[in-house]
């Protein structure tokens, strides 16, 4: 293989935002010569290879393993284990699977079933946008961000190998890798991603059912802060569904200690506790600063400023 | 007056981001000729002086309102009563006095107990960032975003008067007006402002709590979805202490619906009910379209888009 290049034929299952960056970086970066793709939507899987985001299209299970020494699972969370049936069915051995969904501990309770010599490599790009499908994807998307791998407990050389090559596939697509065991990413993302969309979809699912203040109201008046919440609450709704199935514990985890928190401030607001108020309220800042430094954070710091004249 | 000008000496009090933005849109719209300010902290003052934010600065109340024909009140809502009541003392019967607070109960009465000679209207305009301070202020900051006016029960023509004129005001600095009565106000920004605020709050509290996740992680991972909190979580905590004691009931009702709607959520998740909670999920990207439609939003539609290659 010509350097960089890490594998020959890539195959992405699900064309849709993730899927289709990835594939868009593999090739931007050089890192797969070929990259096929296979799509449950008909429309998708034509648009991707409109785009020449893929090179070719596969028409079954049989024809995606085919060939391939890399299979990317980019479908919604609850379609991994079918997939995983389907790809061992008829994969060749040694090849190696990543997927990309943000719960890791069914993914690898999905991978225990399948046939040891595949090399499944769970993985997580945090990393995303609130658009979805074959068009909103690119190459930049896991620049600077984070990808936590959750490997399988198999101390198998090759197994290892496998891992340490897809490490150096997210690190080829500008990501900073982490390793974890599952558990203890599911917990990680409940509090930095699930819970957050839960909270988003809330907060707008409460605000369209208010009967007192109309839609366009909320819509003018969304800069007030309204509007940061509704970036992520636009997100996929049968990928985010999937994801409270795949992750049930520990999102009502950290659900409880919210819900904890929120009784603290009600309280306080309720008996104008103007000093515990001021007090809770201080801690934004200093995480807020953090994650700017860590880079984490794209926006202009003042936020409108760009667009002025 | 030169065309397009409104006033000859405005005076802000309170030399912050709204303030300050305020006095720098006057200036860049020719609707002032000159401009004073005050601030309880000497800093601030000298800090907007230097900018040349304000051409001169007040060393007590007395000399604020000496000849000013409009006063700006951007302090803390907790501020205003005093402030009023001093302004009351020392101000020419007929001037002009707004105030920026983002709740209008509290501030409509405040008014009710000052003297009838002076034009009071209370303002909100509905637009920030997380910063504070003069530095931060600048004049695009009111630009397509709305100002809401909740003027008082004053039916005389010269009360009626120093309102179209306030009005001229903030679409002579590129904002949209509307007129609600206070309660609608306080009712509508409890649901597009308070609320996402208190809920960014809680938030990011929980999250600086949890010992079984590290706050270095929850800073790595924040692009999942954490980091759209951070942003309104950092705006300024005696501000929005301030909001939150002025606007008890409103906020109290409408966190009592946020905690309804969370509850079915949590019970979907619970009970793995993946078709109630793809129900909820679906209204998100609707309003999200109407906000970026509507030129609510400023950011680019792919998050992060802008900074790849």
């Amino acid at each position: 293989m010509p350097t960089g290049l890490l594998f020959n034929h890539a195959v992405i299952i699900g064309a849709g935002l993730i899927g289709s960056s990835l594939a868009r970086a593999l090739r931007e970066n050089g890192l797969a010569s070929k990259i096929g793709g296979y799509d449950q939507s008909p429309d998708n899987l034509a648009r991707a290879l409109e785009l020449g985001v893929i090179d070719w299209a596969a028409k079954d299970f049989a024809e995606v393993v085919s060939n391939a020494d890399l299979i990317i699972v980019a479908t919604p969370l609850g379609a991994i284990s079918d997939v995983f049936e389907q790809i061992d069915a008829h994969v060749t051995p040694g090849v190696i699977i990543i997927d990309v969904g943000s719960a890791k501990g069914a993914v690898v309770d999905a991978a225990a079933s399948c046939s040891k010599h595949n090399h499944i490599v769970p993985c997580h790009p945090v990393a995303g946008t609130e658009q979805s499908g074959p068009d909103a994807g690119f190459a930049a998307l896991f620049k600077d961000r984070w990808c936590i791998i959750t490997p399988l407990d198999r101390p198998a050389p090759e197994y290892q190998a496998a891992v340490e090559k897809v490490s150096a596939l997210w690190r080829g697509v500008g990501s900073h890798v982490e390793m974890m065991d599952a558990a203890h990413h599911d917990l990680a993302l409940a509090v930095t991603s699930h819970l957050p969309h839960l909270i988003a979809f809330t907060l707008v699912g409460a605000a369209d059912d208010l009967e007192t203040v109309s839609e366009s109201e909320i819509i003018k008046y969304s800069a007030g802060g309204f509007r940061d919440f509704t970036r992520i609450a636009a997100s996929d709704p049968v990928m985010w569904r999937d994801v409270f199935l795949n992750n049930k514990d520990a999102v009502l985890e950290v659900l409880g200690r919210f819900t904890e928190e929120l009784s603290l401030l009600q309280r306080a607001i309720r008996w104008s506790d103007g000093e515990a108020l001021e007090k809770i309220f201080a801690r934004g800042s200093t995480i807020r600063r953090a994650i700017v430094d860590a880079g984490q954070e794209t926006e202009a710091p003042n936020f409108g400023r760009d667009t002025q004249k």
